[in-house]
């Protein structure tokens, strides 16, 4: 990457352990000369030196820089992370910090914390910041509400055009950190009017009125708008930010494109833990041991007497496995490849639903396509696994039954993942988390039956 | 969500099958009224709605619509299906529509396409436009060539503050599509020199150069920097687009941010699809059965070959098997719950990659954290199975041998699936996809081992 306008940065990313020098900086040297260490590294290195930091450690190194800086060198860090570093400072040190983030982070973040961590950071804040805060963070992260910040350009629509220079020129210095592409709006009650792309000044008189000159009628969304509904609006329109408004149609922040799109990642990273079984939906090896521990055995246990379930059809048919043991070796091979085969149809189901390819209520078109795949791969695996037997015992009447057994249980197993996750998604459980244990103990119980009790009918061939 | 610019959409969307209507219309209507319909559909739905007509009706409802409106109907579709149906297409038609897409879509749609078929449609673009697609697809999608657009405000730097307001009202028509918030400014031999936020020229005398103006030395990357090096870049500063230079410097476009967003979201979409053993990061059911299939046995043959490996352990131990038959119903349940604490792991991992907070060296700190978390849940899962087992058969040994097991097998598992994926990604392969599969199989191989093993050295106490 070409970088003039930092070309130190080569040599500092070198070092090894970053958070030593980090932490010696903070203890020994000046905030100045920690600021510009820990600006020259990356902001992942950032997070990573942060994160390898004891508590006592984290808390010197962020009181050792000024508020903006801190801000950012936290705002790198997962929102988790970021909260409980958050809450290791003193009140009026984290209040300090908190001003210095955007207003959709600082609604994340107290959203994080204890309802009396974040109510005693609040009371450290500015009056109206505070009330701002306090209404952000009622909204979920992935609502319009919780993803708006309040930092935009906003003018009445009695304002003439030299009224808006003068007050660019003027608090040109407030403004540094916000999307000046647009402007929006108001009347004098606060109704969002109207959306004023900044550019359009350049080719008018100083005298003219907004009123004159903005795009009337602008597309906007109630606080409460969901992500999805944000994602299809930008997908629509070449946006950088939509305007939110209250029931009577004042305007309250604006959404950036940005801030869906991190939330849409975000959601995919969520449903990809959840689907391994990361409950939440987060861990970082920092979360304390027993949370992490707690966590994942809520998954496991419900797993295990899932899986009792199944076992016990084996323990049905013990009589049948005591009497041709070879089918012992067979069974988690069909427990297997069947999850295999269900886990694909899964994530085929998570993406079409996704895209919006498919919806929720074709279960009988998703179930036909699975099936279509299924008796092909079906039939390959079933074929392949009995010849795997006939060579292993001899008994050709072995490699019928684990043949066809796996054969039928391919289709089971890709029907279930291709419908289950439409069935869930269309009684309003998240198909990323509830498909795969579903899957799991139901294919293994028709496997493990299809084996069985198959051997059970040709018992006496198979001896 | 409040759209008063567009009153009707609440009914036109209840439509349950907007593909017929779709249909009809391209058949009897006029493109007008076909591009009405579609524009008034959520862009979910026409994606829907376009894949559920066969090839000789979606050739018939974009042959029916003007180029522009096809181009953006088509630009809702996932790449692969976009391509399918570009290749459908008579190649004039095709051209038509490709040349309406931006610059990044172009060489995205092109790639995808075979070269004969990317070549013909190439011939019918103008001349200048064919070199550019023809440069831009012959970069990958994930790196900055493949993701930047040549679409943008560019200067040169002996252009007056009027000249290019002159300009502006010129090309007012041609710049509707593009960002023109900033613009990029190059010398006379089109290096780029600096960048110029154009609502800065509100604030100067019209007499003014560009090269008094601008911000020099901007920030650039070379057209191979990666997608991470990009996601670093944007995570770090808040532009909206970064400009892309060659190895003279030269200007070659701009990569904007929600292109790196798009990128990254679908490179955690394919991860997941990968991690579920769709081969290629990409199933749409649409695409065809008979690809479909093979892609999906692909991986399938893979793990049926691993679980042979697997199951081989337990053949090796038949006899005792033979003699406690008790010990089948349990082996599933080993194989299994060591499965699920494994993906935990590998989940958990997998996140910490991609933040960043942790590095592919650091092998022992991983395992270090898993194994504490492992010997908590091992334990507990341990004690759980032990128990079932003994009210199965009141042997208290039993359930000594399949609580051990579990346990041991526990702390393997999470071991494997904390360490494999920085071990893959240490040595540059995609730990998505082969950390799966290894986990599996090592730990049904020790899992088996475990049970079976103690079962036969405890073989007196067992029957």
């Amino acid at each position: 990457m070409t970088s003039p306008q930092d070309p130190s940065s080569g040599a500092t990313q070198l070092d090894e352990r970053p958070w030593e020098e980090m932490l010696r900086l903070a203890q020994e040297g000046t905030h100045v000369q920690l600021e510009e260490y820990v600006s020259h590294l990356s902001s992942a290195d950032q997070a990573l030196a942060l994160s390898r930091l004891d508590e006592d450690e984290e808390t010197q190194v962020l009181e050792a820089m000024n508020a903006a800086d801190a801000a950012e060198l936290i705002s790198h860090l997962p929102e988790i992370e970021a909260a409980r570093m958050l809450a290791l400072l003193d009140t009026s040190t984290a209040a300090a910090i908190v001003q210095e983030l955007p207003s959709d982070e600082q609604a994340d973040l107290l959203g994080d914390l204890s309802d009396e961590q974040a109510e005693a950071i609040l009371e450290e804040l500015p009056q109206e910041e505070a009330a701002a805060a306090r209404e952000l963070s009622s909204y979920e992260d992935d609502e319009a509400g919780g993803m708006m910040v309040r930092e935009m350009l906003r003018f009445n629509d009695s304002m003439s055009v030299r009224d808006v220079i003068q007050d660019l020129s003027e608090h040109g210095e407030d403004y540094s950190d916000i999307d000046v592409r647009y402007a929006y709006v108001c009347d004098a009650q606060d109704r969002l009017v109207g959306v004023l792309p900044m550019q359009n000044l350049l080719f008018v008189k100083r005298a003219e009125r907004l009123s004159d000159l903005m795009i009337r009628d602008p597309l906007s969304v109630q606080a409460t708008a969901s992500l999805d509904d944000l994602i299809e609006l930008f997908d629509a329109h070449n946006y950088l930010a939509v305007p939110v408004v209250d029931e009577q149609g004042k305007l309250q922040g604006i959404v950036h494109r940005e801030a869906v799109q991190y939330e849409e990642t975000r959601a995919a990273e969520s449903d990809y833990l959840k689907s391994q079984g990361i409950v939440g939906g987060e861990e970082l090896r920092t979360m304390p041991l027993w949370l992490r521990a707690r966590r994942r055995l809520s998954w496991l246990s419900i797993n295990v007497f899932l899986n009792i379930g199944a076992a016990a059809v084996i323990a049905y048919f013990q009589d049948t496995l005591q009497a041709v043991i070879a089918l012992a070796v067979f069974l988690p091979i069909i427990s297997d490849m069947s999850g295999c085969s269900g886990n694909q149809a899964v994530a085929v189901s998570m993406r079409e639903l996704s895209l919006g390819l498919v919806r929720p209520t074709e279960m009988l078109r998703v179930w036909w396509q699975e099936v279509s795949v299924g008796l092909i791969n079906g039939s390959a695996l079933g074929v392949l696994v009995a010849i795997v037997a006939v060579m292993f015992n001899g008994n050709p009447y072995l490699g019928i039954v684990v043949g066809i057994a796996l054969f039928a249980n391919t289709i089971v197993a890709v029907s279930i993942g291709g419908v289950v996750p439409l069935l869930l998604k269309r009684f309003g459980f998240d198909p990323a988390v509830a498909s795969g244990p579903l899957l799991t103990t139901v294919t293994d119980m028709c496997g493990f039956f299809f084996v069985l009790g198959l051997a059970t009918m040709m018992l006496s061939k198979l001896i």
